[in-house]
């Protein structure tokens, strides 16, 4: 494994997350994350810009991928500086200082269940 | 942010748009959609041209992402020229000035309902 | 559109077309298929190449998809040199003299109640 | 077909097996696969290294594509050198001597059935 996997920057088009009911229990459970993999020897240094269609973009928030390891970022948790905004379209710009791999995706239900 | 993110020209070789029922009530939504990303410091002007497979392409249609921003362009609105013509296979090539990201998608049904 | 929009050169690693009932009707209807897309002045030659785990490739399947249209091609209504096995692995090389765009994709179920 | 399809290194981000249920029968059949194509005269010799987020990779898991032929490859059946770990986030990195085209993919429910 010489060589670098991945690049140091990706875009994502597409988001929306769900608001949630006046109810105790959300009407509709929105997972929606992004996965990073790391296939590099040294820590990489994750930030992610959110843009919106009718405010300035937001950002960075900040993730850190050790080492030779993957992790599942759930976007609806990221809360600093902001949560994302709810029932609202959103783009996601992801750079890091090494090259990562990055996949944009939704928790199924299964297993949402399991978590 | 100094890099530009995505391509000034984008391809999607599938596209459908269902007609709607002779009844009240449209019997399926559809709401195909293309997101757009601009990352960059300036508008980004796109044009849009719809390929069919026993017709001239028809076109530019023109939308405008302003700097910074994301945009959700319903195709199943767009009706300058003219509306896509529904029942029918087409295509999209998405030219733009500026490099943006583009991500073809389905508005899902909870969606549909909250918009 | 003075620039060429795709490439000569394509392949999808995944396919699977499932194999008729014994009984009147079919159990389940597969439609596979290719939507390709030429945005160029000249007509493009496309040879598909099927490749299956446990025998020789087969091909090429000749199409046409003329000047400035779109083509979907019904991969399970191929027949000439052969029909696609049947419930059986198998993936697909396209290859063109003109740059064209391709993606692989299902009919979903309420566009095939219109075909 | 003179020219080679596809690259000697892919990344998958998103991986998940679900662990199985503690009846007689499993709650969940989880299928998911890798569709590999080798469209060169040579034999592709395949390495797949797990990441976790938690642990440190493991492999390689060796797969060979025979020249001219494609593979699927079921993950939840590679055991050597040890299953991939049950109900936990995992990347995949896929490394072969000749370039391959790779794409992950679940078996659907029907395609399963016949299996």
């Amino acid at each position: 494994m010489s060589e670098t996997t991945g690049r140091t920057r990706w875009a994502i088009a597409e988001g929306y997350i769900h608001g949630w009911s006046n109810g105790p229990e959300p009407q509709r459970l929105d997972h929606e994350t992004v996965c990073l993999l790391n296939t590099s020897q040294q820590d990489a240094h994750v930030e992610i810009t959110i843009f919106y269609y009718d405010r300035d973009p937001i950002g960075p928030y900040r993730v850190t991928v050790p080492a030779l390891r993957t992790l599942r970022v759930r976007l609806d948790e990221l809360n600093d500086p902001e949560p994302i905004a709810r029932d609202s379209d959103y783009a996601s710009l992801i750079e890091s200082d090494v090259p990562i791999v990055v996949q944009h995706t939704w928790l199924d239900s299964g297993r949402a269940e399991n978590a």
